[in-house]
């Protein structure tokens, strides 16, 4: 019987970032090789220590740049369609807020454009930033729905999500958030809204199998942590995991009820509060943070990162795509963000779009991370350490992608 | 006589930002198109009043792309060696700055980086940091010196610098930027480093056409007020502008200097004081707006945005591309940071990088707008409107460029 390994895909002159868990630091690897057999990674280490006699279909000399883990954006709102630059326009120039929501404008502007967008209009618009993540090394991609708030609309986002993850050389997880905003249709009636979510839509879409997991916006201008629970309650029933858009604006106590239904992610978390800390750290929530937002929105008040730091509650980072609040299409800028306003450092801002990502995801075992079984989901990057990523701020350094074993 | 035109090309089917001096918000022209003749342009308007019988050699369909004139990146230390990206690393992780110093980081450290490369190396580190600004629309690059503190690394910066403006399509204005930091050589002994800059560095390298303008850092941590004075007058001497670094964390009434030498720009402004203001007014000098280092330096007070604008400071955005404060090589990441931070609008962050641009560079006349004469540098925007250009965080969604004519 011949042991000598055989390998799909062999890359050499590398040095590695596994980022696995528990590892010290980047748990780099330098002078190291790594081997991809059917879609997974099937060996790494030191270049010198790669197996006598083993053979490869295809050897890849990487020149000496860094390979990490294919990059993870576990928060986007990315499938949408309309433009709002326009408002963006008008409050520099001084419009407020509530003039623009009386024309139209605000979160419903964009549920109106994607409602009246055709399947193929809403694919053709979120292409673009989609491709533009991906030319940064991210291989792993959650799309929420949240702008259509009928079934018809949710659906088709949904389909769109699906469609780009068959399309496009990345992984995308669907996450289902009817529970984004009440549409016109429901105005007044909140609860009447929510239980057509539960009983209507999510149901349907499950059925269909569009839905990954399921997310609501829990706050004063979103929905009630009693309304958030049905919501959640829904899902369970379905054995649906759950995440929420959690004290972004106040304090809810949102990151607790996630905790509550062992859910994967509380996101945003600026007012999260103490004991929401103690929460998360007890359920293995993690922290999905989104600075994206915050520099958008100029807030001030900083999400507490050394406290979930020190209670040791995994932390993201994802660019929170959307129209209104973050229109960001680099992971990159975001783990920049990360560092400079919330002070992260670049090890935690890489393991937040990696590792821990994939945890947000419900992915961990999966993706995220250099390790033996795991996909074969790289980014090679021209750098000269780990750093470099989160420190340039508009150069992209990704100098190639491989997705399930395949240089893309 | 004919005097039909016959153009070199022709772009049709395209809306135009003109950006023209004077003109209300982007200056536009919708369903237009532009003729280039010779490198210029030789007409524009809109589509349906092209001259009946005119001709181009080359004509281009716009497909309802935006043209704008190309970008101005006009205040940069692209050009240095090292990555100073473990610095940052270093900070997030709890070393103070003073322990960096101490172990040969901060401006230094590029400083030594910069002397010890030869011109081929200095040229490879910087030419993807450059190629990354040209992607994205830019035709015209201010690039300084300031990390050399010699005579020799001045030189090759600058030589690098006009190479680059030789090897690719962007028009490159050198500044010597002597005055940048106290070498080890001199330390404690300012004042004889300031001679040494005027008396040796400054008139050799002028003698050899390196020097475009002539800048310094006034500060308490750079050069006073009297030293910059210094610096001035030999510019002065020679006929060559000046701009300056100033105000940027203390106020050293650095910008009404720079209006008594008639200088191009002041540049940073965040402790500009109202005289400062009367005095750039007064004279014409060019606001140019840094709002990557402010980012990147966490400061909290902003420059006078508002008060520029009552006053009529023409108010230009740069990425002030550098390793220490501002790693930022996306000029639009720049006008997003101006709107989002600074509360510029939309069109100012255009402006900025236009025609106000061309003005801090004396390149006025040349490039910046688009209008009869004025260079065919444009740029194609893949957009809406005009804003978008701004609004977007790390989409690149530039779809050409051309530079003194020729498409790229
Ligand atoms: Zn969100
Ligand atoms: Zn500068």
């Amino acid at each position: 019987m011949d042991n000598t390994p055989h390998w799909d895909a062999l890359w050499r002159n590398v040095h590695l970032a596994t980022m696995t868990d528990g590892s010290a630091g980047y748990g780099e690897i330098l002078n190291g090789a790594l081997a991809v057999k059917n879609g997974q990674i099937a060996w790494l280490g030191a270049e010198k220590d790669v197996p006598a006699g083993a053979q490869a279909t295809e050897t890849h000399d990487g020149q000496g740049a860094w390979l990490t883990p294919g990059l993870i954006d576990c928060h986007s709102h990315i499938v949408y369609a309309g433009n709002r630059s326009n408002e963006f326009e008008a409050r520099l120039n001084g419009v407020a807020y509530e003039a623009i929501a009386r024309a139209g404008g605000g979160i419903l502007s964009t549920v109106n454009a994607t409602r009246a967008a055709s399947f193929d209009d809403l694919l053709a618009q979120s292409l673009p930033r989609v491709k533009r993540l991906l030319a940064e090394g991210v291989t792993t991609l959650e799309i929420k729905s949240g702008y259509g708030l009928d079934l018809e609309t949710e659906a088709k986002m949904l389909r769109v999500a699906r469609h780009i993850g068959d399309a496009l050389p990345v992984t995308v997880r669907t996450t289902f958030l009817g529970a984004h905003a009440v549409p016109l249709e429901y105005k007044g009636r909140a609860d009447d809204y929510v239980t057509h979510v539960c009983e209507v839509m999510l149901p349907a879409l499950h059925a269909e199998g569009l839905v990954d997991a399921v997310d609501a916006f829990c706050e004063n201008i979103g929905f009630s942590a009693t309304q958030t629970e049905r919501v959640f309650k829904a899902a369970a029933q379905l054995n649906l995991p759950v995440k929420l858009h959690a004290e972004q604006l106040s304090d809810q106590n949102g990151a607790a009820l996630v905790g509550r239904f062992n859910g994967l992610s509380a996101d945003h978390l600026e007012h999260l509060s103490d004991a929401g800390i103690t929460a998360m750290a007890a359920h293995g929530t993690v922290a999905v943070l989104l600075p994206g937002a915050y520099y958008f929105l100029r807030e001030t008040k900083l999400p507490p990162v050394q406290a979930l730091r020190e209670a040791g509650v995994p932390m993201a980072v994802s660019t929170d795509c959307n129209p209104g609040t973050s229109p960001m299409t680099s992971l990159l800028l975001a783990m920049n963000m990360a560092c400079t306003m919330f002070k992260m450092t670049p090890q935690e801002a890489l393991a937040g779009t990696t590792v821990h990502a994939a945890r947000a995801l419900g992915l961990h075992d999966r993706v995220g991370q250099l390790a033996v079984g795991q996909m074969a989901d790289l980014a090679l990057w021209q750098i000269d350490r780990p750093a470099d990523l989160a420190y340039a701020m508009g150069q992209n350094m990704c100098a190639g992608v491989v997705k399930a074993g395949r240089l893309i």
